[in-house]
């Protein structure tokens, strides 16, 4: 809006935010404008606690508002098993899933030289460190299957295997429910390769 | 995040925003974790002085700072038509045009007794006052071509034929750059009747 610093002012803001273009960035604003005062403390509370609240699992790297996050701190779980993902949204959506017993550690990024992300960017130290307690068994790279993700999971595994601890990668395949129409060739060979007996 | 009550809270409070849904008020909430102390003083208070110091302008309720829009500020603007508009976000968009030289009435809304929305809960009252002054000369009719954006056009058309003031309506027809074959039946027809003489 011309001539409104404040809203223009918000609208940049909103616009720094992921897959929020203008069209988006301005309906935010004007709800803004709409909320109550009530409403409005609560979007601005909600923003200032998670902001200042939320930081890295001292263990994992993964988002708590405590010390340790609940699946660090959850004796129930197979502490002997690290799934390394890139990312805290990974880690949910393997909870989703209510099957993996294990615990995690974030990655926080995958290796990029293109984007200047070395080994030193992303919590590969905080990983190896967690190795030297004896009782970890197996490390399931679970990074995207991406150039990146793949780079990054051989980084770590190279560097793993000579303290003799078992390094394994999620299969690739066909997703369940899609096509095979669809599957471009580097799934559909990997998905060959990786076939198993029926 | 299952168990991070801050984050859960964040995510929350950005689904109620228009056209976001669950994974971009998740990438949202992501955002702000990452952001530094000063960008997340930044965002907050870009929010919290849009809505405290942005309402409507006395004259034509239009968003601004002041008491009255800069629209209804500047003399050099034609002060005798008055293009109605539903929303603030029109005004940017007949702005944008750099074509019209005339002044705004922004509705807030339109008639939409389904949605409990009457007369009175739009600014039409606010209207009718600014027509008791002689000068006005003609009121554009500007609301969306919908059904509920015609019959507020035609509700207030019926206000002010007996005021003595010429009403007019924005032109339906093809959008320029569109393909006829794409075109609705009842655009179609409106282009059709609406023709003109070359």
């Amino acid at each position: 809006m011309a001539g409104i610093l404040s809203l223009e002012k918000l609208i940049e803001e909103f616009r720094k935010m992921p897959s929020v273009g203008l069209k988006s960035a301005e309906r935010m604003a004007y709800y803004v404008l709409g909320l109550t005062d009530e409403e409005s403390k609560s979007l601005l509370d909600a923003i200032s606690d998670a902001h200042s609240k939320i930081h890295m699992c001292e263990t994992c790297c993964n988002l708590t508002e405590n010390d340790k996050c609940s699946i660090c701190e959850n004796a129930k779980r197979d502490h002997s098993v690290i799934c390394v993902v890139e990312d805290p949204r990974d880690v949910t959506a393997f909870e989703r899933m209510h099957e993996y017993k294990g615990v995690y550690h974030v990655l926080h990024g995958v290796i990029s030289p293109m984007n200047g992300v070395g080994p030193d960017n992303i919590k590969i130290r905080e990983l190896i460190s967690r190795l030297s307690d004896d009782s970890i068994e197996e490390v399931i790279m679970a990074t995207n299957p991406t150039a990146e993700g793949e780079a990054t999971a051989m980084y770590i595994a190279r560097l793993l295997k000579p303290m003799g601890i078992k390094v394994s990668r999620l299969a690739y395949g066909i997703p369940v429910g899609s096509d095979l129409e669809y599957a471009d060739e580097v799934t559909l060979s990997r998905a060959l390769s990786g076939r198993s007996l029926i």
